[in-house]
């Protein structure tokens, strides 16, 4: 018998904290902890605050509130993400949930049953292929490039009768890649053709250095019956704790996630749900100021990546929180991200943990979270990559 | 096509609700709402002062944690349990989650696959009957007596070679009964001889009537193998808007409910868990004068019940948070639930919200969620129900 967690594998992410636990950074070597994609500093002061103030007198904070988010963060969503967009969307059409991962499970639970298949582009988010592991629902990779770009063409050739959704994360994790509105579109195209729903998972959309909108499906007044798409507030307003995300979706759609989120959670936490709304309406220029900040460390990222090179190293996608690269050693990355702990005190995580076994690819990537590190972490990242000196591949990495 | 949503029911809270925008209370009734298992007070002040102080100062509280809790909660849990259960339960077997409706999901995903058998005394929980549709295990139902309480020889002979595990909630929910220590032990020795696991909700525990501990379960030193608890802090402490709630089960099904947990929520909120700690330290004298008002109220829901029989009803289950009745018309419940609204200004739950369609006797119950009502609330309650001029059926109520 096999239950449904047996069916996926360990969280990788804890999987990388216990390898913390087995190799200690050499001295003098502080530990550049660069696996996790979350912000590790709390809210604005004035967001706290408000919290603070919320807690302390607004009683609903505390008590239930109902199973799809409170109504006015909905309609404030609905709103911002109409403009945004240029398009149209209304309030019964978003539901809060605990959590952008939560959403995408709710999606999956109201387009998806037992036996049916998702494609999902590779190198591809461990969460969103474990859950549909557990929920008894094939996912079907499709391989990306050389420029970690998803093909339509391929996709359409990987559909099936039991084809249910395409998932895009973009900006992308792990590869970090912004989707052109052009591969975003042709897509939501291929759903329309045959049937099915577009997840687009836009977690990171925030940080995407593009001005304007990054796609033009809400455009279409008939988004609802073939696109669905999901965010993240963990990420915006650095609510990560307190587990507050979002789903746009067609009225039916949500009213299926409904059951889901109700047994699942009840209700996504009050306060979260609060600190989003005020976010939302006091927080746009701070939002900026950060989105500039990591736009200037993914500048430092491409501006290193350069001398790197010459050690063997290839900058295969970068965007939003991440860096992905092609590294030039002979032995598997999941090997090379445990050694770099106790080598060089970094902590990555490796292209195998986003991979199909079967795809060897994965073996010759690493991704590098740099939201968190600053241009002068960024630089001692580079001086410690490029102390390395094992073993080099036969294969010089592509491109 | 069934989705995993499509496989089950709307979730009755909401159903409800619905109700209430349909129809409104008579004029000069107030609505007596009696639907929801729920306070509806924030947490006390000194709570509330707390959980103030964490977030302007403990920047912790808005980061990620451990995807199975707080190590501090974990062990604060294990130790008090241990003492109270007078058994040996470790941290390590301690999972926290976003609400005790989410442990009960991570337990099944841990435990069941797809066509696996759970076994749940009627009337049920609808969020675990709802989980289960969408999980793709089969829910058999397992009928009570007349006194709510579930049979161990009944259900021993409902176990077949996919049964997995047998759920029991504790003072029970929709019946309040509270369940005889020897009656849990007699489920949790039918586990031991089946090999299956005995998943005991304890959600109301808190409320519990009777002094010292519910059950000896823990005092076997073998209690991994076989025993799953839950819990939540939703009621003790006020926290329902927080999402905290507790798993307490072998090492091994917490490795398994993991995978789950990090994939659906990541983490249960960090607020809540860093609140939980807190009054689990601090709020025990408190609680106890929680526990002295709901006890209070359900002596006024007895006392009450003897004069509302001369009216035909018949008080089925009394304990924790509900009063389960036998109502004495010739109409299904859920008709009466709604006709209620209008006619009284009550809103309570129909029994067929927790039977499967197939038993009738959903249909002469109706479950009163006391809790939240004082004594003038519940007198008023009483006053309103013996107004109730419906046709009688014709089979008076039993016992």
């Amino acid at each position: 018998m096999t239950t449904r967690a047996e069916a996926t594998f360990r969280p990788p992410v804890m999987e990388a904290r216990r390898w913390l636990d087995a190799a200690a950074p050499p001295a003098g070597l502080p530990l550049l902890n660069v696996s996790q994609a979350a912000p590790v500093d709390p809210p604005p002061a004035a967001l706290r605050d408000e919290m603070a103030r919320l807690v302390t007198e607004v009683p609903e904070v505390h008590l239930y509130g109902p199973v799809l988010g409170l109504p006015e963060l909905r309609g404030e969503i609905a709103e911002r993400w109409s403009a945004a967009y240029g398009g149209a969307v209304a309030a019964s059409q978003v539901a809060v949930t605990a959590g952008c991962n939560q959403a995408f499970c709710a999606a999956i639970a109201a387009l998806t049953g037992e036996g049916d298949q998702v494609i999902l582009p590779t190198p591809w988010y461990f969460n969103h292929k474990m859950w549909l592991d557990m929920s008894g629902v094939e996912a079907v990779p499709l391989s990306c490039d050389d420029e970690l770009l998803p093909d339509p063409e391929r996709a359409a050739a990987l559909v099936t009768p039991r084809t249910r959704a395409i998932v895009l994360v973009t900006p992308n994790n792990p590869g970090g890649v912004e989707y052109p509105a052009d591969v975003v579109a042709a897509f939501y195209h291929l759903a329309q053709e045959r049937g099915l729903t577009l997840i687009l998972d836009e977690t990171y959309r925030d940080f995407d250095a593009r001005p304007g909108p990054p796609h033009g499906l809400f455009g279409d007044p008939d988004w609802p019956r073939h696109l669905v798409h999901l965010y993240s507030f963990s990420k915006a307003f650095r609510l990560t704790g307190h587990r507050t995300g979002a789903m746009i979706a067609a009225e039916g759609t949500l009213a299926q996630a409904e059951k889901f989120l109700d047994t699942v959670a009840i209700c996504a936490p009050q306060l979260g749900q609060h600190a989003a709304l005020w976010g939302l309406r006091n927080l746009s220029q701070w939002l900026a100021g950060e989105r500039a900040e990591i736009l200037d460390r993914r500048a430092a990222i491409e501006e290193g990546a350069g001398p790197l090179a010459r050690a063997g190293w290839r900058l295969t996608g970068v965007g939003a929180y991440f860096a992905y690269f092609e590294h030039p050693f002979a032995m598997p990355s999941d090997t090379l991200a445990r050694r770099m702990v106790g080598d060089i005190g970094v902590l990555a995580l490796p292209g195998t943990m986003f991979m199909p076994e079967a795809d060897e690819t994965g073996a010759r990537h690493l991704r590098v979270a740099y939201a968190n590190v600053d241009r002068d972490g960024i630089a001692e990242l580079y001086r410690r990559l490029a102390t390395l000196a094992y073993p080099l591949a036969e294969t010089p990495p592509r491109g």
